[in-house]
């Protein structure tokens, strides 16, 4: 068995996928794709995925594209283990339903919150953040955060799915960390959701720590920064 | 065996549920969800979907939501047969990726344009169009369209998946209907798509023209008032 593994640890799903991966001790080969270098963009990648993006493996041969698409089938494949992703039909359910509500329900705005606040400055330094726009992308991070909060964590239990912790919370964290580079972060803003993110980046640790290395610098680098 | 469907026509997700369910003969029973009086914030449809949307299925007690992970549920329930949601672990994957691309990379564009187009001003008259607004929702879902017109079909394969039909191109094109409502239709625009769209309707027919009864009568009713 063979799976390589494309990705950049400034995506979330990579994140997601590397982190999932090491912690099963699969020994897959890391290509690191650039994406600040848009070197998903480049010939030589989009022969491996022509829509473009990370992650995608390849596991002997088969490229798929599409985080979590990847962990069903390497769930099928065996290379997921059950506790992870479980194979009763109502418990693996939960875990789909809570990673099909989080393509739109959570990712979509905790990126693009990142995206307005942090990454076009970055990438764009003449470019002038609009107040208005700003506070319209929050306003739909924090509505997004409230209903994580209080509808997928605050039922009860332990975890997304139920009181085991699944691919579901690691999909979740991955994205929630993702805001801080844009110096906001809901780990300390929502008790809850803090507590929840820690059990989770125990449970990965030291993987978790590893695949954020880049995201904690970034954010380390600016509080040095505010202080000088 | 008892399944109950919660569900509005003018959602794509559930006209999906809803033709997938009519055409394998399941006898399940229709528990409407009026969006547009805002049933679905009510407290009696609170207390079955916390999240508050549709659609949602009731199995035998078993509830649950998220038309993506419903569909996944019912395969393995045996109530969606193989042949529109392969159990073959590599073709299953190449429908997941697109279920899972579809979200953010089509659903999203085409959902939001309708809103804004059609939608908001009909739920509030006074609300003027700003045609830069307009223009940038146009351009996302002309993206959206070109890539899954080359990138989804386009790659010498009869449907989405490979050769033939899934339950991919269903959730395609119940989201392909959906900006008829704002007086762009896909199907004319991009003629691949427009053959494409003719199978599936075919193959799902009667019960993909019910299912989108209420959006082609939207869609006539204003081509009538533009000839009046």
């Amino acid at each position: 068995m063979n799976i390589k593994l494309y990705y950049d640890l400034m995506s979330q799903p990579s994140r997601s996928l590397y982190i999932l991966l090491k912690s099963v001790n699969c020994n897959f080969e890391p290509k690191y794709v650039d994406l600040r270098k848009a070197e998903h963009y480049s010939e030589e990648f989009s022969k491996v995925n022509r829509i473009q993006r990370v992650p995608v493996i390849d596991h002997d041969g088969f490229i798929l594209s599409e985080s979590v698409a990847i962990i069903k089938y390497l769930a099928r494949e065996n290379i997921i283990p059950e506790k992870l992703y479980p194979r009763d039909s109502k418990l693996q359910a939960r875990v789909d339903e809570f990673l099909e509500w989080h393509h739109i329900g959570l990712r979509l705005h905790c990126a693009m919150y990142t995206r307005v606040m942090f990454l076009d400055p970055v990438l764009d330094k003449s470019r002038k953040q609009d107040p208005k726009t700003a506070a319209n992308y929050k306003g739909r991070m924090m509505d997004a955060l409230e209903t994580f909060d209080t509808k997928w964590l605050g039922q009860g239990r332990e975890f997304i799915a139920g009181n085991t912790l699944t691919v579901a919370d690691l999909f979740a964290a991955s994205e929630l960390e993702q805001p801080r580079l844009a110096d906001f972060n809901p780990m300390q803003e929502f008790p809850a959701i803090g507590a929840w993110a820690q059990k989770v980046r125990a449970y990965f640790n030291p993987h978790y720590d590893e695949a954020h290395v880049i995201v904690n610098k970034i954010v380390d680098k600016r509080k040095l920064a505010a202080k000088l």
